[in-house]
């Protein structure tokens, strides 16, 4: 199937207007019709060639939403009509011991990403959802529930999954104290998210100018990040800290505001490394960590917890000629919160 | 009462014999007379004024094992005569969230060190075990079983406890892969407890050299950190990591050894900064903490494990006027693995 999208043809080139093939719908494959797709930063970086080079047109989008408009002869799951999304996998082997603990983004083979991964064919490279269409194979589509605004569904597929998983993870709930580092795409998601699971949130952050937009997003504290004595008054008082922030950081400061066994989860990847000691994950037994989005039954549970909780991304919508612009701006942090594309404009 | 003991009168200055008074007795104080104290490399550092200078006699001393010779009135829990530890504390305010959870450790108002820490009289300084006899609050006393080696049982009030508790924390048990880095006084009892908890013990370390003495204290496999190659077959294998290396290492190699969830845990405390990358933490959802001694509760369920399991510390017993010199043999790595000075010799 002939699709319309946009790609970089180099990392050195502005993304343009492109047309490849699908492939053919096989037993298990689910063809959709792209209705909307966010931009993440990781858009950005791979686009711009900042996690490496490529030589092929790169597709990117992995916040993707649409309905069914064909299934292979094996799909049960799915219907044509109905509206689903897929995140950042498209495939992984399936038998390893982490995609049987539903946690395929683990994958000891490696799961295939939405794009610009190598598929297990060996030869294809996978595009992603910049696009009008897509077909990926039935275990990695989620449902939408009826009815809801599925443009902020979209930045659900990545920016909810990585926020939701460690919040869950670390047991959050009514009255957990919980902090998050930067108001861009995925702390705006973090701090939905944990307020709906009960928290009371911190949000973190360099901008003095956020604060009012991160107390109506439904944090109670705002701390700004530049003068250290701003953090005195959060010392060993949080559960859980988010990190989004993208720029190299020190850890310090942040990891003395949780509690005894309190958890800082690192989201963001800076590109640079960070001077770090260890004193203060020894004094309160602190917990440094990381997460990787989420498995495909724990991103249908959070597209569940969403809809029931009408907890949705706060969107710019964008038409396909303005994704250069866009990403401008997201590099910037000139965005609230999420950019979307509109898929009838490629 | 009058005892003997040795001290640094200076950070510039070594240790040499000293006489002052301990406490009168108060009702719930125990009277110990002292047998043997362990030589921890925190001694070292405090002693040397490596973490802060001071200017009054410096007593160190926190692996103490003895023999109640008195008690206060109130005290029941014990006798004259009975064998008695003393590890890192003698106080802390019992009231904190942290004291209610027996983790006296990490008391909110702060823990009354064994020696170089202000009482809560906020006048007398503690004086550790480097003395024939000590007076501490009944609370902070630990049982040992009679017919142990008592020199060394010594070590296990500050080494065995700061082991033990990650590895029961973390949940070693038959079958676990555990990686210890250092092979220290430390890294020993590290290698012991796994042992005796069921692990296959990998132990990381600089010098070749050591391989004989980790694999006859029960490690199976032995990695030299010199050659980043020889960490590539224990790839995303162990199950925690338990970190006694006291100079700073980048933790990249040793986390990538870690599987899914996998936990590094600090017990070292570098006194330089490290360069720090999140990706391994991100990709693996590894976890980087650190770990500080043990409760008082935890500290005697240890002492009651390793008198079951026959573990005691390997020590070379020496007499108080061999301690600058064993401070020497400390600071090059050259004992197995702990002197333990006799306190007949004060």
């Amino acid at each position: 199937m002939k699709v319309k999208a946009y790609a970089a043809k180099s990392p050195s080139s502005p993304l343009e207007p492109y047309e490849f093939d699908r492939r053919e719908t096989k037993a298990d494959d689910v063809v959709i019709q792209i209705q909307f797709c966010g931009i993440c930063h990781s858009d950005i970086h791979t686009a711009l060639g900042d996690w490496g080079s490529f030589s092929h047109p790169c597709v990117p989008g992995h916040e993707i939403v649409g309905h069914v408009i064909a299934v292979g002869k094996k799909v049960k799951k799915f219907k044509v009509g109905e509206a689903v999304g897929v995140g950042c996998m498209v495939d992984s082997c399936g038998k390893c011991e982490n995609c049987k603990s539903n946690e395929e983004q683990y994958c000891t083979k490696g799961a295939v990403y939405t794009y610009q991964s190598t598929e297990y064919d060996k030869k294809s490279y996978t595009k992603g959802g910049y696009s009008t269409h897509i077909v990926v194979k039935d275990k990695f589509v989620l449902k939408i529930k009826k009815g809801l605004p599925l443009d902020r569904v979209a930045p659900l597929l990545c920016a909810g999954i990585t926020t939701y998983s460690p919040l869950k993870r670390y047991g959050v709930k009514k009255g957990s104290k919980v902090g998050v580092i930067g108001l861009g795409g995925l702390g705006h998601m973090a701090i939905k998210l944990a307020r709906a699971m009960g928290a009371e949130v911190t949000v973190f952050s360099t901008s003095p100018e956020k604060e009012m937009d991160a107390k109506k997003l439904g944090a109670k504290n705002f701390v700004v990040t530049r003068d250290l004595k701003n953090f005195l008054p959060f010392s060993k008082k949080l559960d859980l800290i988010i990190d989004t922030a993208s720029a190299a950081h020190d850890y310090a400061p942040y990891l003395n505001t949780l509690r005894l066994g309190g958890t800082h989860v690192l989201i963001g990847v800076p590109a640079d490394p960070t001077q770090f000691r260890g004193g203060p994950l020894i004094q309160g037994r602190r917990n440094l960590t990381g997460t990787l989005i989420g498995g495909l039954k724990e991103t249908q549970k959070m597209l569940d917890f969403c809809a029931d909780k009408k907890i949705f991304a706060d969107v710019e919508l964008i038409k396909a000629e303005q994704i250069n612009e866009a990403y401008k701006r997201t590099i910037k942090g000139d965005v609230k919160y999420r950019f979307v594309i509109d898929a009838k404009t490629f």
